[in-house]
Parts: C-alpha cells; sequence; structure tokens
C-alpha cells in the first residue's frame, strides 16, 4: 500500500524532523564563556534574556564619555561563498572573524566606534564542536573589534542547507556622536587617499575564487611556492579579514578639534572602484596610482589561473587594499605617522581631482 | 586530455561564477522606496553609505523624551524553515513579517521600543521580483513593529542554496531607559499570568510541520474543514506570526510610575513551558490552565496527523498563545482594559505560585 502514510502507528516527535534540542544546549553551554571574554562594563549580564543588553550612557565616571546627540550606526553582512570552502576544508575557527570584519569594517566608515555583535549561525545539523569554533572566531573577531558578543541565533534547518554545509550572518551596532560622523560632502580636490593593506582575498569574490580553483584543477591542500613558501592554497583563502577598527577608531579620536579625515570606505564587493566612490560627491574623482602598493601574490595567482581581466580584477577585488582614508593634504603625514604608530602600513596611493561623477580610476 | 583545465583559453569573469551583480543592483533599486516608508524622524538618510544610522537623542522637541540611561537590546532570529514552506508555496510576501515578528516580540520582552531593523537574506540565484516581495514582508514588519528598515544583506551563494531556496535572519535593536526595564526577579508568588493569542504556528517547529505534512500525505493546497473554510493548508501554515509591538509598548507607557508587568515572555521554540521559566526567579513556577483559551485548529489538525502527544505538542508550538505577561494581581483588571483598548484579546491563563524552581505547568 505505498499511499499508506509511512508514520501509521507511530507518534512523530521533534527529534524526527532532524532537529536536535539538547545540540543546540551543549552548544549554548559552550559559548557563553567565549561571549563573556568580549563583554565590558557595558554590557548588562542576562542570563537567559531574551535580547541582549548594552549600556549606552552611564552616570558614573565608568566611560570616558557620554553621548550629546548619539547616532546609532548598524551594519549587517556575511562572509559569501568562504563558508563553503570553510566546510570543504574543515576549518571553522576562523570564518567568525571575516563576519565580525565584514561588518565592523563597514561601521567605521561612518566615523562610529563598534559596540555589540551578534551572529546567526544557520546549519545543516548542528555538531557542538563546530558550532563553537565558529562562534569562537566570532569572538575572537569582537575582541580584535573591540565590541560585544551579546547574542545570536543558531538555527538547524536540516532541509535548507546541505550536509557539512553552513551560512554566518553578522550585525554589529556603533554609535557616533553627531558632529563627528563622517560627512562625504566635506571631501575636496587635493585630498589625498591612503590605503590600508588588506591581508589577501577577505570575504569577497569566493563564487569567482571557487570557480576559478574548480575549472584551473587547483588543489586546495597543496602548497604553490608562487603563493606562498609554506602555506597550502586554501590555508591562503582563508586567511581572515583584516579589522581595521581599533586603528580608526583610535585615530579618529586624536583629531578632537580638525577634521582631518573627510572620507573613507572599506573595500568589499565592487573592489577600489566600487567602493572609493562611495564616499565621494559627484563632482569629485579619485585617481589611485596601483604601482604605489604592492598586491599580495594571491591576486596574480588568481587572475593567472582563471585568464582573468586585469578590469574584473579590480572590480571585483580589493588587489591588496583593504580600507581607504580620504585625508587633508596638509593633515597627510600626521594621519600616516599616527597610523603606522598604531601599527598599520598605511600607504599614499592617490589623490582626489576635480573631474566628471565620482569616478574612480585605478591607474 | 581530460585533465586539462575546462576553461582553457576563455577568461573567467565575476558572471561565470553565478553572481549576478546587475540584479543585485535592481533589487537594490526597488527595495529603497520600501525602506522609506519605515523611516520616522530618527533616521539619518545616507544613500549609498556604508552602514545604517539612527539617531538615538535629539536636541530638540522632535520626541517625546530623551533617555537618562539609554540601554540598548538586540537580538537576531529567522523564520526557521518557514522558508523552505514559503518558496514551496511560491508565496514570498510574508515571511519577512516572520523574521521581523521574532525579532521584535524577543526584544518587547526586556521592556524596550524597538528602533531599527536590519535583514539578512541569501538565495540561490537572486530574482528581483522575488527579493522584493521578501523585502516587502521585512518592511510591512516594520511598520507593523514601529522601526525604521536602514539596512540589510543580499547574497547570491548558488553553492549553499539549493534552487529556489533562501534563507533569511532579521536583526533588531532598540531602547529602554534603564530603570524602566523588566526584572525578572519582582515576579511574585500570587502575580497572574496573562496571554495573548498566537496567529497560529508563528515561525517555530516548522521542520517537524513539514515532517507532519510529507508523512501523513497532506496537500498544502488543499482546504481541511476542519482547519479553515475557506483557506489551504498551506495558507493557514503561512499565516505571519503576531507582532506585539505597538499593544505592549504602549502599555507600558500607561504605567510611568509604578510598575504592575513584573515579567513577560514571547513563546517561541520550546512552547509556553520553554519560554515562560524564562520570566521567573529560580523558586517560583508558573500554573497555567490551557481550559482558559480556545488554541487555533491548526494544533488540533497537527497533532491528529502527526499521532503527537501533547507533551511534545506543548515543548515545540505555542498552541494558541504567542506572547505571555505576569502582571500584579491587583492591576490585572487595569491591564487587561488596557491591552483591550490597543485591539489585543487579553486572556487570564494562570498564576504564580512558590515553587520548586522555575517550572512551568500547563493543565
Amino acid at each position: 500500500m505505498p499511499s499508506k502514510p509511512s508514520n501509521a502507528g507511530k507518534p512523530l516527535t521533534y527529534a524526527d524532523s532532524g532537529v536536535d534540542i539538547e545540540a543546540g544546549d551543549t552548544m549554548v553551554g559552550m559559548i557563553q564563556g567565549l561571549m563573556r571574554r568580549t563583554h565590558g562594563p557595558r554590557v548588562i549580564d542576562r542570563p537567559g534574556g531574551f535580547a541582549g543588553l548594552v549600556r549606552l550612557d552611564y552616570n558614573e565616571k565608568l566611560f570616558r564619555r557620554n553621548y550629546k546627540e548619539p547616532v546609532l550606526v548598524a551594519c549587517t553582512d556575511g562572509v559569501g561563498t568562504k563558508v563553503k570552502l570553510a566546510s570543504q576544508l574543515g576549518v571553522y575557527d576562523t570564518v567568525g572573524i571575516d563576519c565580525v570584519a565584514m561588518c565592523v569594517n563597514d561601521m567605521i566608515v561612518e566615523g562610529a566606534e563598534p559596540l555589540m555583535f551578534l551572529d546567526y549561525l544557520a546549519v545543516n545539523r548542528l555538531d557542538p564542536q563546530v558550532g563553537t569554533a565558529i562562534v569562537k572566531g566570532v569572538a575572537d573577531g569582537c575582541r580584535l573589534a573591540g565590541c560585544a558578543l551579546i547574542g545570536g541565533e543558531t538555527a538547524e534547518m536540516p532541509d535548507v542547507y546541505s550536509e557539512g554545509d553552513f551560512d554566518i550572518a553578522g550585525f554589529a551596532v556603533g554609535v557616533v556622536e553627531l558632529d563627528r560622523a563622517i560627512d562625504t560632502s566635506r571631501v575636496e580636490a587635493g585630498d589625498v587617499v591612503i590605503g590600508l593593506p588588506s591581508s589577501g582575498v577577505h570575504s569577497n569574490g569566493f563564487s569567482l575564487v571557487r570557480k576559478i580553483v574548480s575549472s584551473a584543477g587547483l588543489d586546495l591542500n597543496k602548497v604553490y611556492t608562487e603563493l606562498d613558501a609554506q602555506q597550502t592554497l586554501g590555508e591562503v583563502l582563508l586567511t581572515p579579514t583584516r579589522i581595521y577598527t581599533r586603528a580608526i577608531v583610535r585615530l579618529l579620536r586624536r583629531y578632537t578639534v580638525k577634521k582631518v579625515v573627510s572620507g573613507m570606505a572599506h573595500i568589499t564587493g565592487g573592489g577600489l572602484p566600487g567602493n572609493v566612490c562611495r564616499a565621494l560627491p559627484n563632482d569629485l574623482d579619485a585617481v589611485l596610482d596601483s604601482s604605489k602598493w604592492t598586491s599580495p601574490p594571491v591576486f596574480a595567482f588568481l587572475q593567472k589561473h582563471g585568464r582573468i581581466e586585469r578590469g574584473e580584477m579590480l572590480n571585483v577585488f580589493n588587489m591588496g587594499i583593504g580600507y581607504v582614508l580620504i585625508v587633508r593634504p596638509s593633515f597627510a603625514n600626521s594621519v600616516m605617522k599616527h597610523l603606522t604608530r598604531l601599527r598599520e602600513d598605511p600607504i599614499l596611493i592617490g589623490e582626489i581631482v576635480k573631474g566628471g561623477s565620482g569616478v574612480v580610476r585605478v591607474e
């Protein structure tokens, strides 16, 4: 009798549908310590609460300053198909750093400082060890970014995600004093463009990266000497996205009166042309000189094996510059010096010119 | 020569990897109006910006009040495998409401009012029409919740999501004045429990729901009269999650001096027992009388066709009560009256008793 329901006589339970509540509870226990490590005095501890709570102002001297006109700044992002590479290689503890980086690097562009972070993790089947490794990466990223991991959601969705697959999205909230928020209308012709190096591909363009790997028959577990003397291709590709938060937040605090930084950009999907233009008024262009910086070998490697045209590379990848500041020329040296003290390697990569329509030329 | 890379001679482009940048741009254009409809005077308009900006305080009389000790409250959630049902039925414009509901209903439990929302949408292939329908649901949910949709991310991930599949996660941020935050340690024996009706299954337990549908051979496109006179099973199951924000926020504003609401709970995964206990101190129990409310027919329908035991139903589904308030007994009538004026149908469903360990008994 093929039409007979298969469960005849047997009561269904939630566990029958593939959702393992116990695994979820195990993981919650394992990640609580990881979350606590990211908490500062702003976080209000509420075990079992429905939401995460973070103090903004405080009446006592606990914080350096209170806000007069606080503006909340919020971002969300994922890491694209970098998750696919992570699960393929069984390396789970770094995509969380990428996820934090993608969100907080967007946030600091507005002049804000990150306060808190939440993650959404969706998996095929919850392995508490794997889930905890992923959240450990998120917590590591939060510590690098100086923000508190105050909540998250782990969803077990066996019918949406294939075996071994997962996805992660992050959400960051920060604050900026309204009159210190970056205002791109202040960018002027003559301003200089300072770039901060990326650590590699970061977290954009991984569908193309994976296409190159498969179509050129590359081996993720092999060491290609043209790429790196010790790391495998997979390791090079999984290098976590750099987090620019501490350097940028501290730099902006240095200039409390003068507004020397007129614009910033986080170089994500769309590359330098697609992101620097977001920091420009319509009547100004940016001219960048790519001979000023050394592109990490991973980009030449991908370009060669994918036979990708240079213009396409520039429009998809960061090509070695992960973050850009637009600065008044008379303060360029001062900003470069501060950034160097903050352990960055700032490079003067171009300038702002009068022009057409917010175009970015990379020469 | 099977070992020869298949792309020999042909340069790869980003589009070759299955990512359609144009579809993304089309969708961004389509959703901008939807987002604007949710914006109030707090939102700072920054087209093309890297992050969403929302004013918290303001120097003028634009807002009813400024905060003395503002505490930020943040939540994240998805809608589980309700997304699978939505894509199966081709109904895309309501899961966004569910996504907002799951987040903001958690947030108001802390006494907070929602300010802003961001969504993360991941798809196999971006169909701008489908993507826009999903975000329309998110925007509708934000309007119902009284919060601004200030950002989001749409990720096209052909290798993680199967054809037609997608996932959605939401992030909500709100604010509560510290001394008005709900403090569950204030719950006392003798407090009464008021329930607000759910609209049905809401957004939990859908892996089990779908398992029942498949194993009992149910037809999602059929009208089952025991369930509803007109709606199909699929329509009944996709009914959006109720959003309790406006009623709860307004209710709490009514009592500016006395703290008549001692605890609240959003009834999600774990049902009444698993969520009401989160609002209880360890030495108190809640006793709920299920004869006080009428469970929507969908629960009896699912229980029958899945041959599910009553205890399992209670631990997975809300059984008709989507939100719970714990209230001082002398204010029960006043709270019920206010909630009725706010177009809710509050039901007295139980009370708090001295007891073991934060247990919830449903009798």
